[in-house]
């Protein structure tokens, strides 16, 4: 599982939310790809205000440099689904389209998420040895930068605070953005913690992973980031400010971030190569996917046996061993029997939402919830 | 130069600030040690509150114990001064002792800034390759850590906002301790960026060298947290608002920084293995120190090839020579020049604060200026 959301979503171009590339091209493509060509356009100017400041401080031209080639390498080539869905969710909340100047300050606020992945991503390839990413050599892998990466990474996060800073600061919610940063940068890190320690690439031990465990990973290292920020941050900047509804929010995107990732993990098992576009490696790379811990929960003692054998093993024939015992343990049908809960519970949670229409303030949409089930629910179908 | 500060204070115990290991125990030393001693108690607290947090979010008891052994092996283990500095200055600035709260609550930014250092220390080992810290083996080289420790000092940084959240976010100076925390980070970051791509360890290359870069790296890398970021914090708790009194703060804290840090360049080369309590290893290092840079500027061309040919490589001879050039050059003298100039002109600054009793807010006093300088100026004479 680990990194897999931000892995897939990036490496292999084939992930929830982008339509574009698939064989058939609809009306919602078109949209979808000339959406995201507008939030692309907004980078470039975000880019050479961040660059300004090297000028301003009197940096090095060669450190400028690096910089600049640091956040243009890692920030903008992924599929920027988080950063997009900010700018989708304002518009949802406002009820109306942007102009320039909102549109242009809510993709900065998407491009700080997208900001905080690279800042994720970067460090999470040197932890995981990784080779490629989004098409490219991991950038530590690129010549003459190895360790250095790592301050690279520190200064992918520090842009977030310089460019709220800048253009947020006289917002009454300011404080309020700072503050959901820090706290999900915090989650996420606390789960990449618990998922470097369960699920090390080299060392298997399949007593350390549970359900449990597997639902902190999911919540904390994926859905707080992927989710709930996006959404939060648009709600912040539409005005909204009653606690409750934050928590509302919460309680209906942590599941859904829940649903996306274990759909995730199951079709690295059983989707097809044409439908997610790669080759699963979860079972190969011991990850502490939904799909072992499921069968772990299930196996009679002989099938554990085999799951501890074969494993998190660098071997195709392993690797076959153990898709046997998830097949006789039947995961597909687990899997259909979570994915018709989940999204009946994510379905009733949107439901709950009051959509008060003369409320002093403006309020949660149900379309903006059912914006994100309706790209994951049943995807790849 | 590039870590010196840091390393220096760390690794072998003898940093300008602590005189409580020389040999002759005066009253000045035993109230050094009781201040920190009453720093250090601090930390138990501020630590326990940062696990509770971890048991609030259920987070498996393996991952707990993995992170307060991150911190309890990274934060509290150097020589405080940045921390203590913090509580000293409130004590100064608020013209009387601190009652057990107040204490508290200055210690706490004072932990804030050994985190802060704690973050950055925990990576620029893994940047330097380095074996030792603080007289244990470097936090990345335990076994089991290795690039794990890359997460671990982004939860370092994390305990920072963690911590002014829970204990400060009722304060009309909130907004400013975060910004400042992240203006901080960011120069300090851009620092390293400098030092790491102009004085690689393993390609040496002197044209790249330069005072104004050795000027840059010691502004940002080391002054800016070292120097400013206690004294800001310290001027925010007491209540200070006008922006021309941090301005002011900051004239008189950089160029401190910076004679702090040409005086410890100085030193590595030209004070005794007794003085600085270790072997200095500069030369060896290729750092972008004060004395190559000086050396650089004032060098015939013969001087410069020596310089080229012997500057950075691990071979006692070739430091030899290029001592000799230092010596040829004089740099004692030169050194003697600049620490004259230098004490002369931050004087000057300290005198300039008004020290307006009757001022509507507290004011910046003197003596806070002055504890540093006194500190640092002709240390190991």
């Amino acid at each position: 599982m680990a990194p897999t959301l931000a892995a897939n979503a990036s490496q292999n171009g084939t992930d929830t939310f982008n339509y574009a590339n698939t064989p058939s091209v609809k009306a919602s493509d078109l949209k979808a790809a000339s959406r995201k060509k507008r939030f692309q356009d907004v980078f470039p100017v975000i880019r050479d205000e961040l660059v300004a400041y090297f000028d301003e401080c009197k940096m090095p031209e060669d450190a400028k440099a690096w910089f600049k080639r640091n956040i243009d390498y890692n920030t903008p080539h992924g599929k920027l689904n988080r950063g997009i869905s900010v700018v989708d969710t304002v518009e949802i909340l406002k009820g109306s389209s942007l102009d320039d100047q909102e549109y242009f300050r809510a993709a900065l606020l998407g491009w700080c998420v997208e900001f905080l992945q690279a800042y994720f991503l970067v460090a999470d390839d040197m932890m995981d040895a990784s080779i490629t990413r989004r098409g490219q050599p991991c950038w530590y892998r690129n010549p003459g930068v190895g360790n250095i990466a790592i301050n690279d990474a520190f200064m992918l996060e520090a842009c977030i605070y310089y460019l709220l800073k800048k253009h947020f600061r006289s917002e009454p919610y300011y404080v309020e953005l700072l503050e959901l940063f820090h706290d999900t940068t915090y989650q996420t890190e606390m789960g990449q913690l618990v998922d470097l320690i369960t699920a090390p690439e080299d060392h298997v031990d399949l007593d350390k992973f549970s359900l449990e465990k597997h639902r902190f990973i999911v919540l904390y290292k994926t859905a707080f980031y992927s989710f709930y920020l996006p959404v939060a941050l648009a709600m912040h900047m539409v005005g909204i400010k009653s606690q409750s509804a934050y928590d509302h929010a919460l309680s209906i995107l942590l599941p859904l971030g829940e649903y996306f990732q274990i759909q995730d993990d199951y079709l690295d098992c059983f989707g097809s190569a044409a439908q997610i576009g790669k080759i699963g490696t979860d079972i190969l790379d011991n990850k502490c996917s939904w799909n072992i811990n499921i069968a772990l929960k299930k196996a009679t003692p002989e099938q554990r046996q085999i799951l501890n054998d074969n494993y998190g093993r660098k071997d195709s024939e392993c690797e076959r061993r153990v898709k046997d015992v998830f097949n006789q343990i039947d995961i597909p049908r687990l899997y259909k029997e979570y994915e018709d809960e989940a999204y009946e519970k994510i379905c009733t949670l949107i439901d709950g939402i009051q959509e008060s229409a003369d409320s002093a303030e403006p309020t949660l949409r149900r379309a903006a919830f059912k914006a994100f089930l309706d790209k994951i629910y049943k995807r790849s179908k």
